[in-house]
């Protein structure tokens, strides 16, 4: 099973999309042929500022493989440097009716929210389904926001085998079974739109205080909680050893959970668990150039892929004789 | 001065657009930095045909290099054979208004004549602005339909030098000064959407019937004719050499033409005038490898300098760090 997965280089991992996407991801890793690839391309739409994206994508980058993202395991490049997939977005663009993308909410949401208009956003899921279908992708983990982005691609993928022949494999929604949802400082989801995250790489007394700014409830030490209501014992049970979560939980259900002691001994937690990854991340930020040659060999690789489906491609329509 | 011009592979020179563009296009051969291209990428919007397409551009290769298009003396390449126009229009897309497209002449009158609305249509004006700008050209000769394409290119350079610094030539439409204009057939202006053509590479009987078709009227041989408004004498006269043209034009004025061997005159004329480049061309579509090989070391030349603009670009909006 080939499953493929594009990450904004928009920086500030949280906690939320480690145990979400990124244990997904890995998981991925060990039991299929996984590609992942930083979306620089697409980052273009919103970002115009050279150095910021040029730090995100290298951030981004160094952010995955110091988590765990292994390049000798999976496919792991940035998108701008296979560029073949600009081609094929625009052969895919001459199948595409004008209604198909109209039809687009995430263009007309951005939209309504006063971006303002540019091709580039109306022209995005072209795009995202050349990156699909040049790889011959089967899976592709999509949340609600990119579901119809992925019919878009299944659609082209079926008219272009309709018109040209047998071309293109029709990828499938992924179902990311087991994905935890993490609560945010606030009890809501954890995201970046409710700025109540705590970043992974954060650490010392900016992370102590995000930990320490965990909203519970007044009820006392002494009395009995609900774990399962409790929005810090939901973030608790993500990083404790299950005998200390079991004792844990017997405070909460018993008496003598005292929030305060509890804030303290995650902030060790979280310290802790991503100590290691902290500590890879900086020797990989200390070295950007080690960073382009890991991404540039993944690209080689992916672009090995890209080539072969492009020039079938071209085959097809009469772009090579 | 850098001109630049792309060509559709869409067939059957006449001579209507010989003493138009193509003497106009060998006269910047000898006096500017001439760029030529087959647009393959955008006959794609058009025509979903493998073997047309193929076909087609193939032949138009062929048409251009024996009218006397010289590989040696300007750059003439298939587009398609750069790919980097591909990456270049996405680039632009991101900077590319809605509105800019929307309003766009050449894709509401399409749509208007009954073509399905696909997005390659709508996006058409950003593949033409990249083609310009990769290639920095200084200025593209342009007919009314496309005066506003290149707009849009202007447009798009100037935002982008807005945006990220002096990056690239802002283009100007060209004059075309001194083009003939050919009279058909029928008298009206020669084109193909009046059916009213003499093709460039017709030869014997056919060639033949297309000239004894010319519309003349039914003054007799004897008496005196204008030849400023004979459909006929229009077409010899681009053919006549001057001495013979001065005669013909006295019999014209003074009694003694007589259409039918004027008409056969004529044939001779037009046979004689295309004979080399009829053999040439015959020549290379005997062996398609080598009109291949021509255009591909024409692309080399022409990817060497859009890879130049290409790298300077991706470095100005982030892609390359």
């Amino acid at each position: 099973m080939r499953i493929l997965s594009g990450i904004q280089p928009s920086g500030k991992l949280h906690i939320g999309n480690y145990f979400g996407m990124m244990k997904t991801m890995i998981g991925h890793m060990e039991r299929a042929q996984l590609y992942v690839f930083i979306v620089d391309l697409h980052a273009l739409t919103s970002v115009h500022d050279r150095d910021r994206l040029a730090q995100g994508t290298i951030e981004a980058a160094a952010d995955f493989l110091a988590l765990g993202l292994d390049p000798e395991k999976c496919l792991f490049w940035v998108q701008s440097d296979v560029p073949e997939v600009c081609e094929l977005t625009w052969i895919l663009s001459t199948l595409t009716p004008m209604g198909l993308l109209e039809r687009c909410h995430s263009y007309k949401d951005k939209i309504a929210k006063g971006i303002s208009p540019s091709h580039g956003l109306f022209a995005y899921p072209v795009l995202m389904a050349a990156d699909i279908l040049l790889y011959q992708a089967e899976q592709v983990p999509v949340g609600k926001d990119q579901k119809q982005h992925l019919e878009v691609a299944r659609d082209l993928a079926q008219k272009f085998n309709n018109e040209y022949g047998e071309t293109f494999v029709i990828p499938e929604p992924g179902i990311d079974e087991q994905t935890a949802t993490v609560p945010g400082l606030d009890g809501q989801k954890m995201s970046k739109s409710y700025d109540n995250t705590i970043p992974i790489f954060l650490d010392g007394k900016a992370l102590k205080k995000k930990i320490m700014a965990i909203q519970t409830d007044a009820t006392g030490v002494d009395e009995p909680k609900n774990p399962n209501t409790c929005n810090l014992f939901q973030i608790f049970r993500l990083f404790a050893s299950p005998s200390r979560l079991a004792e844990v939980r017997d405070l909460y259900l018993h008496g003598g959970a005292a929030y305060g002691h509890i804030k303290l001994e995650l902030f060790e937690l979280i310290s802790e668990h991503f100590a290691a990854a902290r500590a890879r991340k900086e020797e990989l930020l200390a070295d950007p150039g080690e960073v382009r040659r890991i991404m540039k060999q993944g690209a080689e690789k992916a672009r090995a892929q890209a080539v072969t489906t492009l020039d079938l491609v071209r085959d097809r329509v009469g772009l090579r004789y």
